[in-house]
């Protein structure tokens, strides 16, 4: 038996030009649990994360509209939330897609901190944008108010901007390797981790976001993966994407990504965390990782679909 | 090495008149935290849960009045959220105060969900207060539109009152006793685990709350604890209580507290729960159910404070 850490974008929980309804969120979640017990059903092990930016945006404007009644949390606090809130749709969904299989497997969310290096270069340049579109003054009076930096978004107003740093171990992984191994599906590092550094021993939750990507693959490093899965709304990583030159990857050597990546073919942000989550995974001991569409995640373990990285042709040629 | 469901008050996170910031919170819990690492240092193994009325209370006026630019989120969700939140509170600082013990001991917090019965007499009379108050015209507009039950709370303005089903079963019992058993400090239930109801082997939340001293003997039940220990901000129950007959309760026997119970001492919705928390945990037969003051959690393990409850008279001889 393999274990599969399968890491869910986005487009699992909420679609693109969605409101964020509870009905929208439990019909994608229902649609996404279906894909994951086929994956338990074909006799994978399967250990869930997934991202969180638009329920913890969410809950960052509802922090901010209810801030006179509410006193506000900060970020750590909402990224928690927002563990719990899209840890029980899953949990609860594919709980009910296992039974549908006539599988009795327990299911459960794990809420989990992500240790980062307090001196990671992403703390003296913060760059990812969370939370609603404002306008300038509002941006100023918080940069000064609050020591927030604040950066205008092409046009579409200002945004606020935390520090990304690079995951370095998740806190809970004790708890979440003995679930794993006890045959438990366990949900986690959700949104990547809530961020926490650590000081003389003590840790401490920051205002940042860690890419889930990333995080994933330090998940499947503490579980002793076997693959990382991460499921996206695209089948894959393409060269020259978006030129007439586009290529979609298929299966590559772990060199070869390597030298697609360093020729900048992966967008930052998007395909970029994605690839290197990959390339990480590969060369810290993972068998395969895999990129590929949430549709075809079964295709996609098959070797089938989607790109396939794996550490040497040799290894490759056994696995197809 | 015995086992002990530790059931935290609101108290323990949100005292009374704290208007419930980040740091008020944080405080609480650092002091929460101290006291159950002490618990953990004297050879006990501990399973925590907690209330969550006010941070739920919170995020529901946040989502109120947020609902303009966010959808507002069901009351299950809504508890899901409040149990990310407090868990990640508790489980930081938890670990925090274990480590500045010298003690490395895996803490997480497992989201969780409550089974109740759909034919819950509670459903056809919803009595749990929930949110904000309101006027008259608002609790109206809502009974109509949304079906709502609200009532009017002694003067004090409208509010809305949901069903308070008694708890069947904890559904993640099977996660939260692999990793009890494992010999991690495990936090879950929160505000009494989130209320599902069960049709064809499908779960589904519900709006509703239950009682969290109540959902602490379904996980002490759930984990096979000896010891159910409710902590709140008096220290033990009484008889006659608020009368010039008032008398504490120490050690009593099972029969005696049931006696009490039928004679209407103990007050609905406050020590009422609690009481037939412990009540149910020795019926089923739990060694020991306690009642005491959060910052005496030592001493009344003990046997040295609190009302202690204990199946027999001889095993209560037994125990101190």
């Amino acid at each position: 038996m393999q274990t599969i850490v399968v890491a869910l974008g986005g487009n699992a929980i909420l679609a693109r030009g969605e409101k964020g309804t509870f009905n929208e969120q439990v019909r994608n979640v229902q649609k996404t649990a279906t894909q994951i017990a086929r994956l338990i059903k074909e006799g994978n092990r399967v250990v869930i994360t997934h991202g969180n930016g638009p329920q913890v945006g969410n809950i960052l404007i509802q922090n901010e509209l209810g801030s006179a009644m509410v006193p506000p949390m900060p970020m750590d606090v909402c990224g928690a939330e927002s563990q719990g809130m899209i840890g029980y749709m899953m949990q609860s969904q594919i709980r009910n897609a296992l039974a549908e299989c006539g599988l009795h497997i327990p299911v459960c969310t794990v809420v989990t901190q992500t240790l980062v290096d307090q001196s990671d270069p992403a703390f003296q340049n913060p760059t990812k944008p969370v939370g609603p579109f404002k306008d300038r003054l509002h941006a100023e009076a918080r940069q000064k108010e609050f020591g927030e930096k604040w950066i205008e978004d092409s046009g579409r107003g200002w945004r606020r901007v935390v520090p990304s740093p690079d995951p370095k171990a998740i806190v809970e992984a004790d708890s979440i390797k003995a679930l794993v191994e006890a045959g438990h599906v366990v949900i986690s590092v959700g949104g990547g981790g809530i961020p926490v550094i650590e000081n003389g021993g003590i840790l401490r939750g920051v205002e940042a976001v860690i890419d889930k990507d990333l995080g994933a693959e330090r998940l499947a490093a503490a579980v002793g993966a076997d693959s990382l899965v991460i499921l996206t709304d695209v089948n894959g990583a393409a060269v020259d994407y978006g030129t007439p030159q586009e290529r979609w990857l298929g299966e590559v050597t772990l060199e070869e990504l390597r030298r697609y990546e360093s020729e900048g073919h992966f967008q930052k942000g998007s395909m970029g965390p994605k690839v290197r989550a990959v390339i990480r995974f590969i060369e810290r001991g993972g068998k395969s990782g895999i990129i590929a569409a949430l549709d075809k995640v079964l295709e996609a373990v098959r070797g089938e679909t989607g790109t396939r990285v794996y550490r040497s042709l040799r290894q490759q040629r056994a696995a197809t």
